[in-house]
């Protein structure tokens, strides 16, 4: 009857780091290769999707998201390796989450 | 430089049935024997704290919280044991949550 459930996020000096929403938003970034064809899959705004992004590079050593004005074809946006591995601690953390979040439920059921 | 943060309750059939403000709403009612009381102490409206109450008194098979209406001494507010059991269950998960939050903190380390 009763379920375990919970948000788990990454915090830097300054505030939120890296959360569900803002892992999912690099990883469309990545697919996109653009921030704004990213924020429309999510239908939230591009101001709201740079927002997120200018808050994750501030609290980073290295920049998450880096776009390249000009050349040729244009400037692309692109994860960087960082942004990379920001996405992968924070899917393993997720995933141990929800095992605890699985086993305390089981406990509850006792 | 980086810390795991989060949120963590336990839900019943319809949504929510306790978390950290919940918990300790509870503790205050148990101090104070008044939803009133214990409402005004977490600068809460009376309302509100009603509400919270009637939301975990319905997602338990047996209430939380009572309220006896007159006798000598007029009415009291009462938690259950049922309601001990809440809290307790719930501290006990908010301990391992924290638990939880600084070994994944520690892994972040690496």
């Amino acid at each position: 009857m009763y379920k375990v459930s919970g948000n788990v996020w990454i915090e830097g000096r300054h505030g939120a780091f890296i959360g569900l929403g803002r892992m999912k938003l690099l990883e469309r970034i990545k697919e996109h290769g653009s921030i704004t064809v990213a924020a429309r899959s999510m239908k939230m705004s591009y101001r709201q999707a740079w927002e997120l992004v200018d808050s994750m590079n501030k609290e980073s050593v290295k920049p998450l998201v880096v776009t390249a004005a000009g050349g040729v074809g244009g400037g692309g946006t692109v994860v960087t390796a960082e942004g990379d591995k920001a996405i992968k601690n924070y899917k393993q953390l997720f995933t141990r989450f929800e095992k605890f979040s699985k086993s305390e439920t089981a406990k509850l059921k006792i």
